[in-house]
């Protein structure tokens, strides 16, 4: 119940919901005490805002619950691994574990070193066939 | 008149407007075709919400004003090297030049090497002794 893959599956939820809207399908989750505080996906184009990655707007969400920009008791669920703006924005929640799903080679944090808190856990890999079937999904709608 | 010290001046003034609010005194401005099209500073404490950078507020209201997310005709002024965050939303939004004043050597983004877009233009050291002077007093002010 509890699982990393349970919040992932709420995770890839909030990417369908971007899928469906033509948005690069990513979705995110933030996770407190076991309890889901903060859902969201990628609305780069609707808002017309780079900065409306689906792991920017989940933070600034689970943000406003807490009433604390720090989100040390938070774990941050993300269907593909995050890019270097959003690595960053984990890095001044000082997020307590960061989760992601398929791996991202060209625009992903990871070839830029460790760009994370040096408390935040970095977990990989959980449901990547899924989320990137998504993302090959949307690509392939895009090219016809 | 249209010198990077003459937009540098407005977003300095910017980030006194920050230090005012007893924020991290940082500010930005973007200008196109020579006209500034979106001011902010530092909001973190304010909006509780570690991503309410000036550069990043200051990118989204310019997307806001232009209609579209890239920001290739762009200059993002800001007072103090960027974070990896906002070089990160900087590489998203593509803009043309980013122009700062002061280094930031524990929390900039440089010294994980070249995050910014390829075709964007970097110039460092615009008004540097203004901008830190402002980063000192409020640490000053903080410390009492």
């Amino acid at each position: 119940m509890f699982s990393d893959e349970h919040y992932m599956r709420e995770a890839l939820k909030q990417a369908r919901y971007a899928l469906q809207e033509e948005e690069i399908p990513i979705g995110a989750v933030v996770v407190m005490d076991k309890q889901i505080i903060a859902r969201a996906y990628n609305q780069t184009e609707k808002l017309r805002d780079v900065t409306a990655h689906a792991e920017m707007l989940a933070l600034t969400a689970a943000a406003n619950y807490v009433g604390n920009k720090y989100l040390a008791d938070c774990t941050l669920y993300v269907t593909v691994e995050p890019c270097v703006m959003c690595a960053g924005a984990s890095f001044w929640a000082q997020v307590k574990r960061v989760v992601y799903g398929a791996p991202e080679e060209k625009r992903g944090f990871r070839r830029h070193g460790n760009l994370l808190h040096p408390r935040t856990e970095l977990v990989a890999g959980i449901l990547a066939e899924e989320a990137a079937a998504l993302m090959r999904e949307f690509f392939a709608q895009r090219r016809k």
